[in-house]
């Protein structure tokens, strides 16, 4: 596999680098956030700023924002505007999210729905999401609005099927990584789609930009269920084993269930199907995860995927924003590290 | 306050009546809505069936096939796609609102949260939502996407405000007002205003039927509430004192406190603030209603609205549809009784 850093950066910093490269129109992205949450429901603001607020990278609306850019999108306006779009739809996301997992922790914060009640992060969530169709119908643009339409409908299928496999230990490799395109690369890609769109660019460079942003979703995703397991975890202010206590099952216990022995596989059905969870077994189940490589096996599906993401980058000519680009897929799979 | 029958009808079947009025539209509706919650996550179409093959009265698509009958429109295709949209939107507000308010029947079944979970029922009607979407974006029709966006955001205000309500006996009756006229009015206005939309009709017919939407909406909430205090809820497969139970200020409780002496404020505190209720609680928060009128006095609010809904019809010609319209306010109302 090949890895593409730039000389004097470190991929430590790529996002950073990419986020200075978009800083003016990130800033009107985070004016918008605020402006178009406004609600005289007072809850409403307050509840989506502390999920919005709370130090996430915003590497969805950034994509949004650099692949404009990119693909020579010279105007003001309307990136910034889906780009919010995609950061009020993330959120709802994470909003419905908390609900549903019963996360104690998003970000190192408490999340919202320990603050404030699942009711309220429901309908929170809610507002957040028509509020981003409202900004879509003000951008005016059908094709834009199938695009996000789509994608969230995909984004719900995505979850629904991440619920139906939890706790099955039974669970295939193909149907989870169908899960996480859809519950996660999917937004990536519409986030990247949108750049060539508002740029008014032919169908091949937006059908490029989707597969970089779907190929990044699927890498970012994979690293993500590493860092469950991964003492890399700590550092973010995240719990670790947090997908072990719910018996969520992603690809590195896939890859730990099918190497198992008959001991072996009998554990992972007391902790994640019968969720028979004692203090000694998440010890143990890193153990196994270690034994049999699946960290890293998994992180070398990461970089198949990133590597077909820096690919989809190859028809565009070189720029400060390609780089950048390339840059953010080493930096989303090297945070595993 | 003025009630008007047609000869040969009693209000009790008007909704049926104007269900035989668009009933080839209604078929197409039903058709549409099983075609189109198809996922290939098959949770998805089974418990989305669950509620909307519940037996709903289809009140609000019915609006939108029926006022854009009203309106002289011709076509076949564009209501029936918007009144599947109308109807997705209902019931994911329906299934977000089972977790939200753990309510164990709807529509005398047990509902969709209590079957699947409340992850799944978030999911689903996220689902069901953006499908909505995706449908109207087919329709194209951006005023359209506007006006379901817009009364998306709003229904989700309403049930933020009225979460905010929940147990707090200081709720004035314009907050509670505020609160039924997003949760609920909003759709029915939304719905009613597609018709004419449709049909290509001028701004000043799209306001009238937004009125008879919002003003017949106002009026179809308070019966609701009414009826969650009154024995004719039973005959509806029901539970009775759901709200009483879950401390949700509703009109009637809001005219009981306001009328309340000193030791049955103490009462309502203690019921609806505090949760702290035995079974003594219940008959005595009937008593009290009772007392001073409150339920007769929210129905002549309702019976106010329902008038102003039939005003707004008076600039349309006469026809079985009108005719159909009119009678349902009635009916709305009557239920109650």
């Amino acid at each position: 596999m090949s890895v593409m850093v730039n000389a004097p950066l470190g991929p430590e910093n790529a996002l950073d680098l990419l986020v200075s490269l978009v800083s003016d129109d990130l800033r009107q992205v985070n004016e918008t956030i605020i402006r178009r949450m406004h609600s005289p429901v007072v809850l409403i603001p307050k509840l989506a700023s502390h999920i919005i607020a709370a130090g996430g990278k915003r590497l969805r609306p950034v994509l949004t924002l650099a692949s404009a850019r990119l693909c020579g999108y010279a105007g003001e306006g309307r990136h910034v505007m889906l780009a919010t779009c995609i950061e009020f739809i993330h959120t709802a996301t994470l909003l419905h999210d908390d609900v549903v997992d019963e996360s104690a922790l998003r970000r190192g914060k408490p999340s919202a729905n320990v603050l404030w009640g699942n009711k309220a992060s429901v309908l929170v969530g809610d507002f957040l999401f028509s509020r981003a169709f409202e900004l879509m119908v003000e951008d005016g643009h059908l094709p834009v609005l199938a695009i996000l339409s789509r994608a969230s409908s995909v984004i719900a299928e995505g979850e629904v099927l991440q619920l139906l496999t939890a706790n099955d230990t039974d669970t295939t490799e193909e149907t989870y990584l169908e899960v996480i395109r859809s519950k996660t690369a999917a937004l990536f890609a519409a986030a990247s789609r949108l750049g060539p769109m508002v740029a008014g660019r032919p169908p091949e460079e937006e059908a490029a930009m989707e597969a970089y942003g779907l190929n990044l979703g699927m890498a970012f995703q994979l690293v993500d269920d590493v860092l469950d397991y991964s003492a890399r975890q700590e550092k973010l202010g995240k719990t670790i084993g947090d997908d072990f206590r719910e018996g969520k099952i992603t690809l590195p216990v896939i890859l730990g269930v099918a190497a198992a022995d008959a001991t072996e596989r009998t554990f992972w059905r007391r902790t994640l199907e019968d969720l028979d969870q004692n203090e000694d077994d998440l010890p143990r189940a890193l153990d196994l995860l270690q034994k049999h490589d699946c960290l890293e096996e998994t992180l070398r599906r990461a970089h198949a995927y990133g590597d077909t993401a820096r690919t989809a980058l190859q028809s565009f000519p070189d720029s400060p924003w390609r780089r950048a680009l390339l840059d953010v897929v080493t930096f989303c799979i090297e945070r595993a590290y």
